[in-house]
């Protein structure tokens, strides 16, 4: 088969909503599921499923080269094991040796955020960027840095965590136990805790999404509050960009997605805020790849997987 | 000449002093001479007198292999030519290629901070160490990067300007012109400032060393703002950790000498505010090359163009 015929299957594994799917070499998604994530699985349940709708969706297409798996926890990328994953209590899960075992095809995976920032790199706004930083803005805030071409894990694998960077000493609880983080002042829930306390307590009813619909009717103190987060936002970039001096910045998630009409405030904020002319040269970004960043990085991971066993088998 | 005796000329220019040295390859410096920087000098001038001096230096030594310098301002390393040096109001002077000429030997120059980062990798506390941060406490505070065993310098060579990075909104005015920046709180001027403002506006004579000198004597407004420094500085040394997983910090220049005495309340600060497991294992270490660190990185930078020159001669 040639190599853009190669099919792989890709697994997007998230704390409440599930997507395997059959992706090209081309980045497109040829048949896809979406599922409930079952409530607190278990590893071998959860994982026999998957396998089993990645088989259901397979029937009818050639065989697939590799499979590649999305993560939510902290995961060891080299060897594909889930360290944690902290809904659930999983704890050293050996995913990609799983689902290699299962489907009889190479197995990779990867923590979500790092196969967004794959994805990006190579279906998205960063091709051919060697130096970017990913940056998904959701329930959680979360990053994942490209530095000299290569995703850059740290000394342990935990490098690009801009989401619990203090910016604001002692400022509101982080759900990481400490105060002021960025993900405290720009995540979904602490938009939605914001805006409760502007409006002396009254949560809305439909979190984050209600408090930006309020702004996009035209709603005095949603509005205010937005632009505050959107310049929180441009200040934890500030920071980023100041320490690393990156060509470009993506921004992801889904409160980013709703934050997109005010991406020029996040924008100036970060520019009054960069050292050096250099940085002043950043470019930002959303996401090209969009809600399927982790479904296609997953697929990366997987189109690597295929190359590697092509490569052992030719003894290349 | 055997690998272990061979020689090399290393240049520290500095705003107000320089030194010239002759280093052996463990990082010994065998002869040295220190000069007052001439005010405002020219290009030509200085580099001649540099020149010179070095040569009265090796008169009784055998041949130099190569010569490095280690320079104020920003630098293109990889051909040794300072973009800028703000002080003297000089551009694009090719620095290597005026020494390697005058000099008769190959010749390399870097900006002072990413040569005191070198020495600390070959000859300090980051011998053997692939992800470290060097951060430097003095007039300015300025920083370097080793990520995965290499030099980081980002898309343009701006990485690493944690002095930079916003830490106080609406704080203190900082030389680059922004507000609350870490160097406008930690830096030698900044102590200065803060102690003043402390004392309702007493300017302490003898600078920031006048200050470390009143806290040592017991003075309590004194002890309070060196407290409230070392803070600052673990505030900012925080977001650098979170940002990047490094295995260690590294910290060096006049102030931080000055705060050594004071690197618990740093490292305690620091430790409140990094995020992970990981993380929180990183070794924080004042420099083991002190205020050698910059003819030190000069020195590794000429042994590597003598290096380079022998591999070319030989063909490899």
């Amino acid at each position: 088969m040639a190599e853009g015929e190669t099919l792989v299957g890709a697994i997007d594994l998230g704390g409440t909503k599930t997507v395997v799917a059959v992706v090209d070499a081309a980045g497109r998604v040829l048949r896809h599921r979406r599922l409930q994530t079952p409530s607190r699985p278990q590893p071998d349940a959860l994982l026999a499923l998957l396998t089993s709708e990645l088989q259901a969706l397979t029937a009818e297409l050639p065989r697939i080269a590799a499979v590649g798996a999305a993560l939510p926890g902290p995961v060891d990328g080299a060897r594909g094991i889930l360290h944690r994953a902290f809904d659930w209590d999983w704890h050293e899960v050996p995913v990609a040796q799983w689902l290699a075992h299962a489907l009889g095809v190479p197995a990779a995976a990867d923590n979500d955020v790092h196969c967004c920032c794959r994805a990006e790199q190579c279906f998205g706004v960063a091709r051919g960027v060697d130096d970017f930083a990913w940056v998904q803005v959701s329930t959680g805030v979360g990053g994942a840095l490209v530095l000299g071409g290569r995703l850059y894990g740290g000394a342990e694998g935990w490098a690009g965590e801009i989401g619990h960077i203090v910016l604001e000493e002692g400022g509101p609880r982080c759900a990481c136990g400490r105060q002021g983080c960025l993900q405290a002042l720009v995540s979904g829930p602490a938009i939605v805790r914001r805006y409760a306390a502007a409006r002396a307590g009254d949560t809305p009813a439909g979190g984050a999404e209600a408090v930006f619909a309020a702004a996009a009717r035209g709603e005095r103190v949603a509005q205010e509050l937005i632009a505050a987060v959107a310049t929180d936002l441009g200040r934890g970039l500030a920071v980023l960009v100041t320490l690393l001096n990156p060509a470009l910045v993506v921004l992801g998630g889904g409160v980013m997605a709703s934050l997109r009409p005010y991406l020029g405030l996040v924008d100036a904020a970060l520019r009054a805020r960069v050292f050096g002319e250099s940085n002043a040269r950043v470019r930002l970004a959303a996401t090209a790849v969009g809600y399927e960043a982790p479904l296609l990085g997953a697929a990366v991971l997987a189109q690597e997987a295929a190359r590697r066993q092509g490569s052992d088998a030719t003894g290349a």
